[in-house]
């Protein structure tokens, strides 16, 4: 108990996670099943085929595996980058004169600069298994895309990518980033598919929205022989996949004798989050832990803190099957100042099951405060930190502080979601003060709430 | 001999190097001594204190020490990002069907980017310990720059950067990550100084030139109290802090056993290069290996094979002392299409001694020859390289594949000096086909042989 705890805790290749933890073996309340739009049934494996990898339907489905396999040839391609550092913020501590004890998981080391890697990784590898040709998937903050433009590459897929025109016209690195790893990319809405054209005869001036990219993708991908959609956030096999983040924390925690006592991450779709608690999550299940965890939102789109726990649709066209969750309405669109990702309208259904039943707690952040955190971690820890994964490091940095006040000594994880490389424009706009914040009104979220579905 | 090499080679916290390695200290023949440029005589501690901290100066002239301590100070601040990971290139080996194994040092997972920030480490604590409040200094690529901001947020030092003009202007994301750890930038040549004037004056619309940076860097600090003037390269104290990635190399080799036939490096002023082969160097120099090393430089800017040995100033004006080295003349200003670093008109004076005494070979490589290797890696090995790197990974390839040709299992290292992530609009053009190659002409040199000194 009072080894020496090094910068970066450390485990070995022979000690990375062979299987991935799925939280839902462990819940009494599973999470309300998903259903079909048309027959409002839960899903079947049939249901899914059109649109997703045969694998990722079974896991998608199994609510009963605690411990899933990675298979073989995934474990090759998470060996190339993973284990990701784990590393204890000392100076970051000092710099807060608090008594807590700091640590984070830094997913942003690989090329794709964030966690995203890890599913797309995945994806791609049970998309070849299937003898499929080529995938489809949009991008938000350009993350997810970048990671499946990687993991094509790697394992010799087609790509294209709807990226949400509003970041395709204000990241064009990003766009340049995929594209230079064989992706194709389109702006969104776009005129190569019915949705898009549909939208953009609605809303001709529309920045878009990650729900509309979706229905973009999935439209796509229905339409191509051989050619398989898939989502980086927001569905079970996503975070089953991510899982990987919390495994890895656990067993490096375990093998230096650490227990956290907070757990904080930001959520958008719930990638992360649910990656990063899930072993955590699943001993606070079973009794052996009473960890606090908290999720962080914008405050420009508060599912958790301000949606409703409702049935709705994953993308705007409405064509996907319903998915019982936290919800903003897939009509709803953040303001458009919003810089950073966590730009989604729902939240994961496990995540959505496990905050209504007062298993975890959830806060939002307006994203100037995001950036003073994300800035003073930057000079501090010396990593510029992705606005997204900056959530997460504006309340770390506030539990902290309260240890300061309370002189508890608290040991805090934190989710670091990728690095801030691809993100210089919303820092330009904050050094030039011309970043603004924007909470929505309640009149603002009745007309998200008013897209929503009657089904109870 | 037989171990399992993983895909990182692991050294914990206790096992980094807590010495740099000094190879002047093992060379018989050493680099030629710096020349006052009023006297022609070999500069003293005293010239130099105007310009450079105490400690820099110091290890600058010291040719005796071998194995020099790193402060407490500046180890603390390595352990957040090092040791640098040390990965095989089993996926490469696999996709060129080489025997050959490789090994690449990847210095890019820092927040700067790139190795440059083990020597702004080193300088900027120096530069505290001196009750220095202020630093210059001049930035072309931007990695050098980013390093010291980085450094000097962490110290808490003021940091002037004078940016080549031309890279200010196509990397602007690289001036806001500069701008988010507080530097100042200013695009040279500039206004601010009697050099920038000078050369605005004869060369209103020119580019700027890393020569003409540092005639205006070194200015500023010589009239500003408390502040001196940093480099990131070609000097022989940079590249003593260096030598931790060479050391940290060596101590993952002997643990597994692995001693490497070939050393790859790109060399621009010699940092990365002379710090990855340093305690490599020095065997060779010992008798105790015949390691093969080389250097590799581009088309563009070729010091080595198409340079002349003969003392240079380090800067446009004219301003430093003289050093003996391969160059280009201090008044080459590279052509501008050339989209990376490396673009410095000399080569460290240890180096270039090194070469002259045919214990290491260089070559060059065309940037359109060099970002097709960059992208074969990146889809292969998964990480982005800087343009930079990529010389090292060019020749590294075609090392590999000579092996496959006669079929010799050679251990080959190079090093990936950074990322790529700020160097998207090269890749841009690369991807657009709109790159071009220019080797220059023998006229072209000679204009810049015509700015040499008439020194012997």
């Amino acid at each position: 108990m009072t080894k020496h705890i090094p910068n970066r805790l450390y485990i070995s290749e022979e000690e990375l996670p062979k299987h991935w933890y799925n939280l839902r073996a462990v819940m009494k309340n599973k999470p309300a099943p998903m259903l079909h739009p048309g027959t409002l049934k839960p899903v079947t494996a049939e249901d899914l085929d059109a649109v997703f990898c045969k694998e990722c339907i079974e896991q998608e489905l199994d609510e009963t595996t605690q411990h899933v396999p990675i298979p073989e040839g995934i474990l090759e391609f998470y060996k190339a980058y993973r284990p990701a550092p784990l590393i204890r913020a000392y100076f970051l501590e000092k710099a807060l004169e608090t008594p807590a004890e700091i640590y984070y998981k830094h997913e942003g080391t690989n090329t794709s600069g964030s966690h995203k890697l890890n599913s797309a990784a995945a994806q791609t590898f049970y998309a070849k298994q299937d003898g499929l040709t080529s995938l489809t998937t949009e991008t938000g903050a350009g993350q997810w895309g970048s990671a499946m433009a990687m993991a094509c590459a790697y394992f010799g897929l087609d790509l294209t990518v709807y990226m949400v025109k509003i970041s395709a016209e204000q990241k064009p690195y990003r766009k340049a980033l995929m594209e230079t790893y064989g992706a194709k990319l389109i702006p969104s809405p776009s005129n190569t598919t019915e949705a898009g054209k549909h939208i953009l005869e609605k809303m001709p001036d529309t920045n878009g929205s990650l729900g509309c990219a979706i229905s973009e993708a999935i439209e796509k991908a229905v339409k191509t022989p051989k050619c398989r959609y898939v989502l980086g956030s927001v569905l079970n096999h996503v975070l089953l996949h991510q899982s990987i983040i919390g495994v890895e924390c656990k067993i490096a925690f375990d093998k230096y004798g650490i227990k956290p006592d907070i757990i904080i991450g930001c959520a958008g779709g719930g990638s992360n989050l649910g990656g990063l608690i899930a072993p955590f999550m699943g001993e606070k299940l079973q009794g052996k832990s009473d960890v606090k965890i908290i999720a962080v939102e914008p405050a420009s789109c508060p599912s958790f803190t301000r949606g409703k726990f409702a049935y709705d649709f994953g993308d705007t066209a409405q064509t996907t099957p319903l998915i019982k969750m936290y919800t903003m309405g897939s009509g709803y669109i953040p303001p458009a100042h919003h810089a950073g990702g966590l730009r989604y309208h729902g939240m994961n259904s496990t995540l959505s099951q496990l905050y209504h039943d007062k298993l975890m707690e959830a806060r939002t952040a307006i994203q100037t405060d995001v950036f003073d955190a994300a800035i003073k971690f930057a000079k501090i820890e010396g990593i510029l930190p992705a606005p997204e994964s900056s959530h997460a490091i504006k309340v770390a940095i506030d539990e902290a502080l309260e240890c300061k006040r309370t002189g508890e000594k608290k040991t805090i994880l934190f989710g670091l979601t990728g690095t801030g490389y691809f993100d210089m424009s919303a820092y330009m706009q904050y050094n030039a003060k011309t970043m603004s914040d924007h909470v929505p009104t309640d009149e603002e979220l009745e007309q998200g709430f008013a897209s929503l579905p009657a089904v109870k």
